[in-house]
């Protein structure tokens, strides 16, 4: 990439909405990071990169956690760093086994502090069958960092049978929805802002790999799994439907929204597509199949709500298109940013 | 772990030595950390984990890059994150083959210097013959934390033959060191402080698996591979000694070190042996092959400085010994944190 066609195209500087789910996260992997680290596995940009080796095919992802607060209704940076790299393998259609944990801590940490962290860690571990293997420690002086940031890298092992991936979605897949959106967005910004709710929104973040395992059991049609983390649902559907080449439509009225997160994103002017959910997924399937798959879910705790909002089709390509409550078509766009920053 | 054997062995809160190479971070990895994500891949502390998935041999490690400054004579934190993970994985015996970045930016980064550091993070996956293949990016709002930090996390095959680990020196084995020592540390400091020196120091960062996989081809009577990175020689030396249960005697005057380095270190009072390296390794290997295998480096570009730099006993087990150059003996002890902070 030529100097000049990137100052065209990209800020002088790195701005907040550069590490948020949205279109300028998006450009900044597109137009600057892929040209340099080019290659094919890079290039999918699912959840974590499908690698054979020697005859064996891998999940392999990475995420860095630095959500603020650290301890939030529902849990804290340590599960969450957890969970999310099981998700992500997970979401690669892959068992996940092993982790790598990166702290980076903030002299003046309390040490009671970083012990909740670290065993939350290791319960979230247990709870999803993985086993941090290898880790690494960082202080940085005060100030220079905030409190604690937690980088969790992992791996695991694609069955033969099994192929996912964002560039795969097909006109008539539908699409299934494990449970209701932005518990984990709302939960962390009452906690930060101080509302005070009538009931405590807690953030959801949990292991999928259970839930994946069972929808898999159940049918081997799952086309795409994508868990709609920073940027929510409707960041996630536009990078599917780009990825391949699809339009989707959903129903909003299909869409599970606690009526507390409902409440406080009217309050606030959110919407509730775009805030960041932590233990939800999408899939993909296809439609012979999905009815199966959606009462599969349904038995697994994690899935309960679980249900089809809508579907894939060939008309209005790379576009998402929401009927909205009032029987209206709304384009679900791909927004610039995040909302606010630190969200996980 | 109980609360109460905590409170007596640990400090309340995190300090800047437990992000250090010495002894405060070993007591916080072992106290606190291997408790709770008990699992003997772990255990073992080698720079990286060692794992067997369906059969293959699997490297996997992680390292957290926080340098400051992030450009710096030799290099910047982009090829230093590349290199580092390279070298991890190839003291583990592995051939590196594909790395994880998970990048965090302060806001207002100029958009020029996360290219320079891409590109310095490409060339360097280049150089080594790995592949940048995931990866994530997150924005911190200005002031929360600096510039910019970078995880790499990657994965290597470990041939069948090969059996390396910090646990395996064995009295008799010769001790080599590849090169100069203190290089990094003194680059870094020397650029932090705006020391104005005759001549620039710059860093040795440099992949160290080419020269790996040229001492495997002369010997498999490699027993331990190690990088001194954070903590130095000395600090490296230390941890083998006490995980192999095993004395080492190491003799000053054989030890590489540049005049300029040594000059900065005789006027600020530090110490080279407990300076970062980033492009040198310690082998452990069998008397009979030592010869062979310092031969074979002395041919590589990043060993011809190589040199036997001492010998493990079965005198004074888990202790250092060094003979200095005047002839006495010195018990090179592991510090309890490090020299200055924020070094890789």
């Amino acid at each position: 990439m030529s100097d000049s066609s990137r100052e065209t195209l990209m800020p002088e500087t790195v701005l907040l909405d550069h590490g948020a789910g949205g279109r300028l996260a998006h450009d900044l992997t597109t137009k600057l990071v892929l040209p340099i680290f080019d290659n094919a596995m890079l290039a999918d940009l699912n959840d974590g990169a499908i690698l054979n080796l020697q005859g064996v095919r891998l999940a392999f992802s990475t995420d860095s956690f630095t959500v603020d607060p650290i301890f939030f209704p529902g849990g804290n940076i340590g599960e969450l760093a957890v969970n999310g790299t099981v998700n992500d393998i997970a979401m690669c259609g892959g068992t996940p086994l092993y982790l790598s944990a990166g702290l980076i801590i903030e002299e003046g940490l309390a040490m009671d502090e970083l012990e909740r962290i670290l065993k939350a860690m290791g319960t979230a571990a247990q709870r999803s069958g993985v086993k941090i293997v290898t880790g690494d420690t960082k202080v940085m002086p005060r100030g220079v960092t905030d409190r604690i940031l937690i980088n969790t890298s992992g791996i695991g092992v694609i069955p033969e049978d099994i192929d996912v991936g964002c560039t795969k979605a097909r006109p008539g897949d539908r699409i299934i929805l494990s449970g209701t959106i932005a518990d984990h967005g709302i939960a962390i910004l009452a906690q930060r802002e101080g509302l005070s709710l009538e009931t405590t929104v807690t953030s959801d973040t949990a292991p999928l790999n259970q839930l994946v395992n069972q929808m898999f059991e159940t049918s081997k049609k799952i086309h795409v799994l994508r868990d709609p983390t920073r940027g929510g649902v409707g960041t996630a559907l536009n990078e599917i439907a780009e990825k391949s080449s699809v339009g989707i439509k959903i129903s909003e009225e299909r869409i599970p929204l606690r009526d507390d997160v409902a409440g406080v994103c009217e309050l606030l002017g959110l919407d509730p597509l775009y805030l960041a959910n932590e233990g939800k997924l999408l899939a993909f399937v296809a439609r012979e199949d999905s009815e199966d798959v959606l009462v599969a879910m349904q038995q697994e705790p994690l899935g309960q709500a679980a249900c089809i909002i809508g579907e894939v089709v060939s008309e209005h390509p790379e576009r998402v298109v929401m009927e909205t409550r009032t029987g209206g078509n709304r384009i679900v766009d791909m927004l610039t940013g995040e909302q606010f920053p630190r969200i996980c």
